[in-house]
């Protein structure tokens, strides 16, 4: 938010639209349909200083007709659309024909409706909830400065074996016992930013983000898991993560950055024992108890150095 | 709940562990792992009144012991076994080995963690979670009479076009419009009754209730969606729940009835108009606002008559 | 549901609209307002199998429709209204102008708007939201056989002391050991069966229910705690529980049975060791880890026998 | 998180534990009971950059290390502490202990269980839920550089009038219109700023923050409603934010800046209509539709500029 002075203070303020939900059928002529559900925020900084200070509305957009844009938008979608470029089309939308609007900030998720196969064939328009789900965030400005940012969120994987966790500080608090054999479960959040800086920048290919969601999806899933047959060891979530980092930067040279959050969600080894039965279970990698309250939290970003930013560095110094 | 009387009043009582959660791992001799994870409720009724009036848990099966029980189960299954034989081999326990408990009910939701596959590969220890859960209930009686109930839940289906609902009670509160053109969505919970009444008569077949349950699962989904090509039209979402019941029985004989709840989780069309502009946004087939607050409830079950049941109608009449 | 037999299979069904919400403000002459927001649930069985089976809405009533007349009713309702009786018109609505229906089972939950005291003064317009929630369940058959249930949800109570759970049976899964030093917390669900069995027994005195929901909750939560000073020894919930049932009819003739759903909310006693450090944390009645996965869950209703009844039981033998 | 280079890229981090439940029972020596309940998330910045990419675990605190210190400082608390004493405590700890810690970022939520009376009595021992919650976030560096901040979450309010929407922006996607008559209904999330920078700032005086909690949420509630006559105009959710922000930097000189975030919770005026019946629903300030899918986000923040910020804004100039 952009700061401003009122009366000798601070003041900064954003408004907007949490929760339009809009979907949006295409109807090929061959007979195939194509659908999207979306849960569209918007965000606005604008000028309308005057609502919150002097009851003058004049300046403010309403948080209603922000939801009926969304409509509008969604109807001018004669083709398939994916969900970057729409959230970049309403965020074009908002800085371009209101003068007060600053800053558009839009985040969506879009519900994993996936084709259904009947006996192998796709469903002509047949559809299925899947798991894990796409987001996105796209902030621009009035100046033209863009930013996009494409998520995953709930992607949840977990491997029975090949993970491990030793060698951390001991102190007097310290209970937990080195291990080489555990459970290892997470629900991913992944975030990456694209390098497009404006508008024109954007690339024009129909569906560009939304193939790009399904490969940095594959490298991330790839690089948890290890080959098929051996695996590969985790030594910690944190390590398992900086590799997953890695793998989609080297793999994606148009992801300028990509934030992850990896709770790790614990799988207790089960030991019970009684004052008069000192073994009711005796764990032997075999049964777990798993829970999420409380959970490890390993979050981390890894992005590259922009020529832009390097430079800017330069000048600061 | 049995009743009893107590200073002359009626009395029934119940108790029970909930969320017990609980995962078990086998490793196959060729490497490859397998992993559930279930979550719990057991439910116990018993003969422990004096608890309730006279202060006395003399008779009280302690709800942490339930809970340690399940793990001692989990343990006790050396081979892969499918929840509902897990469900019964608790109630089994609870009802031999308390002379308090009359009957146990088990209930137990299972994750769908589902094996990865890496480049069309699957791996060996590696698993992401689906989309639906498998659910089971299992109801055991000390006398061994045995009631076994499969289920699934939040199996969200949607089709985009042949579905339509007219020629419905029009009266002075009527608003919605008969149509032919319309998005279907639902999310099934469903949930069938085998047909065995004591832990003898249970097919000692590995993994039997795990294949039906598949099966049932693909049944309800094609009948929904109809072909692949043409689809099949629903003229209600009564008309579809029945067809998916029917088909379950017609196909499974083991399959003793089967109770059907769909939401009718409504894809409104837009058209939006204000006095200024009568058509912000006109609907053709395109822009929905999906919404579950309200939504519609349509729930029946369809069952065969046992000849017992028939019997013992015949005596009471 | 009622059965019914449709190729020679044993048919039921129901159909109904869940999550209407709707607010109703009054303003009375004095300038003081008073608002109650409800969330609707209506269930109607009726005769309409024609839909499932022959594709014939005819028999239908439209869950839109249903929902238009929540706020239709609603509206109708000129002065403050309680929602049992709220619910009670709505099933006489369905029942009385459908000749299909045969029973409506209306459901409402009330959110807890409670007015707001600035400065020990009550707001005239002014309101915040409680804790509990007010429910209701009314069944109204078309021969007019009424039930209506009254209820409480989300009740959270919690005593640091004066709870025990001792001499339970011991058995070789046992772990937990007795005590008479423990944190008792639950959070209560009531309902509660009035005795009015048509419509003209239903006292005509309003906001009649509303009172007695207020008076029901007092008792429960009195009997619960025990005296401010000394407060009253819990041997086990199943004791608290039963001790609360009995209170609501001792005190209440027009209370026909009550049913309390009790979960045991854990707060286990924080006792940490490691090999190194055998007394990290030692417990002594101050620190607790809550939790409520897993939890304990006792459930009991306690009722009057009614002439009715007793007859119609003498009647079976 | 602080950047760090590896392999030519940018790289932060941090880690932590979330969901650690943990409750605190004092008894004084009068015999009266007090507690709390706290969750608490724990989110380190350290020295740690070799567990992600060379598989040396030796600088990371285990996070059940941190589970168990969250119960050895509950334990510690021998006298009645506020929520961010609580968090300032562990903070310091984890800075202080560590070497390899450079900032402790700590957030708790409190529960908000509060003493019951009976017959206007306080309880010795029991306790009922409230409604919303006490939050805390306290961020303390190595270097002792401090930011404690407090909040409420869960805050919902509602006046039935003296509230409306009028003057803002028309265009071809407004359908809104104007109104000087609606129910204003928010679910408030407040976090304010202390200004103690360092351990020593902070003031020792017993509970010095669970006052200032309830003094901050008076005057927020007292704002929004104005006199419990006449109220006080709402012209935007806007305008009464700020109103609010402004009473308590207004009030409070050791409150910094204050954030408000007030979500429009929309209850729609109920007017509904069909073809054949024009007026199925007429409103007139009585019947509303109350939703929050979607609904309005209005979030501010008012701050005073500290000496410190003025003069460092003065040097980079």
């Amino acid at each position: 938010m952009a700061d401003e002075m009122i009366d000798g203070l601070r003041f900064e303020q954003r408004h907007g639209k949490e929760r339009v939900r809009v979907a949006r059928v295409w109807r090929n002529e061959d007979g195939r349909h194509t659908i999207v559900e979306w849960s569209v925020g918007i965000s606005l900084l604008s000028d309308c200083v005057a609502a919150y200070v002097f009851d003058d509305n004049s300046d403010i957009v309403a948080t209603d007709t922000m939801k009926n844009t969304v409509f509008v938008k969604a109807k001018e979608c004669s083709e398939q659309i994916s969900v970057e470029d729409f959230a970049i089309g309403l965020a074009k939308h908002f800085t371009s024909v209101y003068q007060q609007v600053t800053t558009a900030i839009i985040k969506i998720v879009e519900k994993p409706w996936e084709r259904v196969y009947i006996d192998g064939q796709p469903h002509e328009h047949g559809f299925k909830l899947g798991s894990e789900k796409h987001t996105t965030e796209v902030i621009l400005k009035k100046s033209g400065a863009l930013q996009v940012t494409s998520g995953v969120e709930g992607l949840a994987v977990l491997k029975t074996t090949k993970s491990g966790f030793e060698g951390f500080i001991r102190d007097k608090y310290t209970a937990l016992p080195d291990t080489r054999e555990r459970i290892l479960a997470t629900e991913v959040t992944a975030s990456w930013r694209y390098p497009f800086e404006s508008l024109s920048s954007v690339p024009p290919k129909p569906l560009y983000f939304t193939e790009r969601y399904l490969d940095v999806k594959k490298v991330l899933v790839d690089t948890f898991f290890g080959p098929p047959k051996e695996g590969v060891y985790s030594p910690s979530v944190q390590s398992t993560l900086y590799h997953m980092a890695k793998a989609v930067l080297g793999r994606f040279p148009d992801i300028l950055s990509i934030r992850l959050k990896m709770p790790n969600l614990h799988f207790l080894p089960v030991n019970l024992s009684s004052k008069d039965n000192p073994a009711i279970v005796k764990f032997n990698d075999d049964v777990y108890l798993p829970t999420d309250e409380p959970h490890g939290s390993i979050e981390a970003s890894l992005g590259r150095f922009r020529i832009k930013d390097v430079e800017a560095a330069a000048q600061v110094g």
